[in-house]
């Protein structure tokens, strides 16, 4: 049957920083079902930075959005109809097709079933999700991760950010995050166990601050925002030191980012630099989720969300990030948990 | 007894390019030797490009000279008197003592015996020195060269690039070099065997020219030119691709060299970019040294010197080095070489 839903599609090209009138929320029918696909209806659905970089028609390594697209988003959902052999009516699945109540999949590209129901689904948009995969292959292959070492995470209080410096954490590393403002670096110290945090707000020098928190120089960088940063914290890198280039959201509105200027110290510190997309580690992604969630139900790991009500309430949302308005991962909900309607039954 | 020598010191303090007025010849009196040390009459020095970077004065991650130091090389000499206990008279080394006729040793820092008599003393300061050890242990430890990979070289037709190209050329891969003007292409093709050069001084477009000889994409960029060079081969890089830090020529004379722009590569790519110093393989050069010498013997890896004659010739070499009138090593020569005039007997 025809199943009518909503969706938010990109109305105009995005030069500088997104406002939400660059967003509009239309009516669609989605089709009939055919053999080989299925229908989800959502229950949550991301509002992350990274959609950022397909929203200015320009020609990127990412292909752009045209005007009238489904803006690119993670969602939760529901399976209310099958016509697909290996998924069935009722199972719950995370998928990567944007901001809509309704998707119909064929099974390809990104999804992920969610089996365990201790907790709740939104953390599956998280730290369970891309947000905290990136952060686990980014220390854990791409770093070599080992106890005892210090380790710098910036935009530290984000998803990805505040994953990774509590996997760290939890490795037995000393953790110095950079965020923006006392309220995060306060939550970054006081529940997420960092060692120490670097208001970049309020500090005149980011690097002479990064390097006074971490005496013995620093083994990881793990940076999510761009060129600038790392090169506030090359001087402070030990030899042979990793830099994990997860993000850049300081270049995202930025038309004319500035380079890396360091260079030269790749030679003399030995330093290496590497960047990541998560998906590449999806074969080894099950054994890296269980050992999340299990650290999560320990509270080992704790994570901050904010959830908006209703679809319309993304766009505002998505514009929010970049005047760094969030405390914590932004998702939109758009139906009940089914996870927890059962629960409460 | 004291030993008079001659030797190059820092007149002055360098801000661009090098002139020869920028040092000056001295003689002076080397001390009796003590327990401990050996006394080396130097046969070949080596003018190296790297010096540069210890000329301006200015403090940087490498200690600078000061005015009347001796200017840092490498050399091969002969041992003519030893106080030491694991160094003989009539031994044959590789020292980095600098530009001097003589040098008194305690056997510390870097030395390396020389007893393979099948090459020239003049291949030891070049191919199966520094040089060519760097470009062993790039592409071999840094970049994990395999075969069927494609292989850019920057500065293709320096001492360390052209022995980069060939290693890779020995392994079986497709090898381009970038390297200024139509006669080192030209030997890079003919005499070195890289399946393609690109002339950057007759190429509008290095990035454009570079893509178009590696329709398969490049694997491996060992670079030793900068930032610049390396943005221009970066959109032709394959997904997990190694940027190869093995120098920053165009840095050495630019007090604001360009910074590095393409990062977002990066992740989109999943690049890795990393530098060495090739004193970090010590461990496992003499292997590394033996498979490039029976090379060479065997003409698999040829390689251009041009030997200028005395002390006074080194700092005019020195200075045309920066402005790209090479067309191979550059080494002074001081005295004949030892076993040659024994093999001549």
């Amino acid at each position: 049957m025809v199943q009518p839903t909503r969706q938010i599609v990109l109305k105009r090209f995005i030069d500088e920083a997104p406002s939400e009138d660059d967003f509009e929320v239309v009516e669609r029918e989605l089709p009939d079902l055919r053999d080989g696909q299925f229908l989800v209806r959502n229950v949550l659905v991301s509002v992350d930075p990274g959609t950022r970089a397909r929203l200015s028609g320009k020609p990127s390594y990412i292909p752009p959005l045209k005007l009238g697209d489904v803006v690119g988003a993670f969602s939760v959902g529901e399976i209310i109809e099958s016509r697909h052999p290996d998924y069935a009516e009722g199972e719950i699945v995370s998928l990567a097709d944007g901001w809509s109540e309704h998707v119909i999949s064929k099974g390809r590209g990104f999804i992920r079933r969610i089996t365990d129901r201790r907790l709740p689904l939104s953390a599956w948009l998280g730290v369970l999700g891309v947000s905290g995969m990136t952060a686990w292959f980014g220390l854990n292959r791409v770093a070599g991760l080992s106890e005892g070492q210090t380790v710098v995470v910036t935009s530290a209080a984000g998803a990805v950010g505040s994953a990774a410096g509590q996997i760290a954490r939890l490795k037995g590393c000393r953790v110095i995050g950079v965020a923006g403002g006392p309220e995060k670096c306060g939550w970054l110290r006081d529940a997420a166990g960092f060692d120490h945090a670097v208001d970049y707000k309020n500090t005149d020098d980011v690097g002479k601050a990064v390097a006074e928190a971490a005496p013995d120089g620093v083994d990881i960088l793990f940076d999510n925002v761009g060129n600038r940063m790392i090169d506030q914290v090359i001087p402070s890198m030990n030899l042979n030191g990793t830099i994990v280039v997860s993000g850049q959201i300081a270049a995202y509105n930025d038309d004319d980012p500035p380079g890396l200027m360091n260079t030269r110290a790749f030679i003399t510190h030995r330093l290496k630099m590497q960047g990541l997309v998560v998906f590449d580690d999806l074969p080894n992604w099950s054994e890296a989720e269980k050992s999340m969630a299990d650290s999560v139900v320990a509270g080992d790991i704790v994570y901050r969300d904010e959830i908006s009500d209703g679809l319309e309430s993304v766009p505002r949302a998505f514009a929010g990030l970049f005047r760094g308005e969030n405390r914590g991962r932004r998702l939109a909900r758009l139906r009940p948990d089914p996870f927890k309607a059962e629960a409460d039954k």
